[in-house]
């Protein structure tokens, strides 16, 4: 009987040492974004224990690390397990680094008992998933599928410093992108582990779940452009308030993702008001909209409708509306044969079998377009994630190490 | 028959001289904040045209500039014509100046009639109404009024510099300002020439209009705590978020000040979001709220619904609210014999008498708690103010001048 509370001791005390690594100079808060010094010291740490475990490693010119165990079988295939160890700026400990470590340990497990491999295991650190620095997405999985765009070597982050600069100076080489790819026709398929970063689990009660799909995402700017004015000598129906008409879209917003199912989701995060005043009425307001839902037709139906209130509440206001759709990911749909052996695997393991949406993007989007692919969800405190409170339960993670376990044996199986 | 329009030439010829003189290095915009060096440049040249016209000039303890012309009459008592020279940063050319320079040119143009003034006509060019420099309100007015709180003198400007420290910097006298009041018994009565700030006449076609009242003014901060959370994973059922509950406010806002008559005004003008990312449901919302009413038990009643909104609304979404009342100025009504003279010479010039209510605070708020005070407002272009885009028709300047000319010549002969 495998021991998973003491395993989880090991990889817990793993991730409190990855965590102390952080561009935050007194270390109280944890920041690693992609190719800073904090970055590549962290990756160093991790490379280290992927070395001491047996792996073959080699840093890939984005800075992916990855470890490879070999099968002895001709013509194997490889399948990947792997998390990222980039993290958002004042991030939880979790978020990524979790799903890495414990990866890291059902290999070293599976080594233990002696495994015969009938693919190639390879283990990946993906370098650069949260894109803070340069707001990108997925660099180090869009390297592994081949879909990287060379173009983004030429974005800049907020000092100036291009992607293809970046790569030089932590060590890579930008011109080896393109070798970097598994062919499509290695891939056996791929499986992460990843705190849920939502309140599904947390709520529920359950400790590990299988992922069904994750959302498709459009992100749009909206401004609107009203009339400045005096807020004491402009009477109220003279008024061309930006800010009055940014605040009927947010609510008609809202009311349409809450009477549209559980899976819509609809966000205003960021909002300014260009020179604003107290005394002022504004006569700018640009926003934020962050549409997500797992159905490709309830996003563009959204999508839609949202648009045409935008456009109806600018007509009646009197105001212009700029309307920019910013970034669209279609949505992804979890390969059936690998969730039929992961939910066989959480079944045995003695838990309800629950299939979430993952409404948070992940490496597992680039993948699916080239390979199988399925994620595991571990609870976390109160879905709580990008955040110092991100927390997850001891307990939690040794259920899901059981999980994960459990499914790689299935799949060794399957494939024996 | 004067000749209003020449008048107007040398009076907007005056208002570019002075507009040259500003802080920003380029000259390009108008910024005069209290004190400054620009500052004292444009009070030097508005000193040297009183000197010019034969005022006798000081400069009190707060630095506002004074012209008296005295009455030969023994006892007799004091009249004030004032306005501002200092502006807000970027300003236009006419929000203060303008009330100055029409009052000095109706000063000289008494003198050349050969007037024989039955009180003193005291000429002000206030140095501080905006409050720009050190976030006050009616710095030099409340120093001729006798309300100027010495604790005023411990606030410090962005620069950390206190306004005792600014007084001593430019020449003035911190020690005498209790000295450079007017007495309460010498005071006759106030009136001041502004820009409208509004739309009101703009859109009526009318040149000129008389004050009837300056709104009371209500300004709070409020601040809506909900729970940040992950704009994918959270669903919407599950979220607290502070900024659809300060959506919700703002409309409600809105909509009580259009349901409540022309006075009242409700402005929601400075937003922010403290940590927002476009993925990211507001887990905290801190704005304004802007008040005005000429009615004190209107402004009364509107501040108590308001709040009363807030909580309802703070408590069906499950947010925490904190509301600070920030500055709280009571309405202020001017006086009907001034207003009534006023209107005399408004219709005795071929001008419809329109009365309006100012919804921006004037230097006649503190004077009208020693003095009898009233305002006129001249139109400006679509009524904005605090911009550069701030402009003003000659031919109002001049219906402007023959309406004040009117005025001062009535109220001559009701105190003959």
């Amino acid at each position: 009987m495998p021991d998973y509370p003491s395993r989880t001791q090991r990889i817990l005390s793993r991730i409190e040492q990855l965590a102390a690594i952080s561009e935050d100079p007194d270390g109280t808060t944890v920041t690693r974004t992609f190719g800073t010094p904090a970055f590549v010291r962290g990756r160093d740490l991790v490379q280290s224990w992927f070395e001491a475990a047996g792996l073959k490693v080699h840093l890939d010119g984005i800075g992916n690390l990855r470890g490879r165990w070999a099968s002895q079988r001709p013509g194997a295939k490889t399948f990947v397990l792997a998390s990222h160890i980039d993290t958002v700026v004042n991030a939880g400990k979790y978020d990524g680094p979790l799903g890495v470590i414990m990866a890291l340990n059902l290999v070293e497990s599976l080594m233990e008992q002696g495994s015969t491999l009938p693919f190639n295991l390879e283990l990946i650190a993906f370098s650069d998933e949260e894109g803070v620095r340069f707001h990108t997405t997925y660099l180090g999985s869009k390297v592994v599928t081949g879909a990287f765009d060379p173009a983004t070597l030429l974005r800049t982050d907020a000092q100036g410093i291009t992607l293809a600069q970046a790569i030089a100076d932590m060590g890579g080489n930008a011109a080896q992108l393109a070798t970097d790819a598994l062919p499509p026709t290695e891939w056996l398929g791929y499986f992460e582990l990843h705190i849920e970063q939502g309140p599904v689990l947390w709520e529920s009660g359950v400790p590990v779940a299988l992922v069904t799909a994750l959302a498709g995402q459009q992100r749009v700017e909206l401004t609107w452009q009203g009339m400045a004015g005096h807020a004491g000598t402009v009477p109220m129906a003279m008024r061309q308030d930006a800010l009055a008409a940014a605040a009927e879209f947010i609510l008609a917003a809202e009311a349409f993702a809450l009477h549209h199912g559980q899976r819509l989701v609809a966000t205003v995060g960021q909002l300014r008001i260009p020179y604003s005043a107290s005394n002022v009425i504004p006569g700018q307001v640009v926003h934020s909209l962050d549409l997500r839902s797992p159905d490709a037709g309830q996003l563009a139906t959204a999508y839609a409708d949202l648009q045409a209130r935008a456009e109806a509440i600018a007509t009646r206001r009197d105001v212009a509306l700029d309307w920019q759709l910013i970034q669209a990911t279609a949505p992804v749909t979890c390969d059936p044969e690998l969730n039929r052996l992961l939910g066989q695997a959480i079944a045995a393991s003695g838990h309800e079998v629950v299939g979430l949406v993952s409404g948070a993007g992940h490496d597992a989007v680039p993948i699916s377009a080239v390979a199988p692919a399925t994620m595991a969800f571990i609870r976390c405190y109160k879905g709580i994630s990008h955040n110092p409170l991100e927390n997850v339960e001891p307990a939690d993670v040794a259920a899901a190490l059981e999980v994960a376990e459990g499914f790689l044996h299935r799949l060794i199986t399957a494939h024996s």
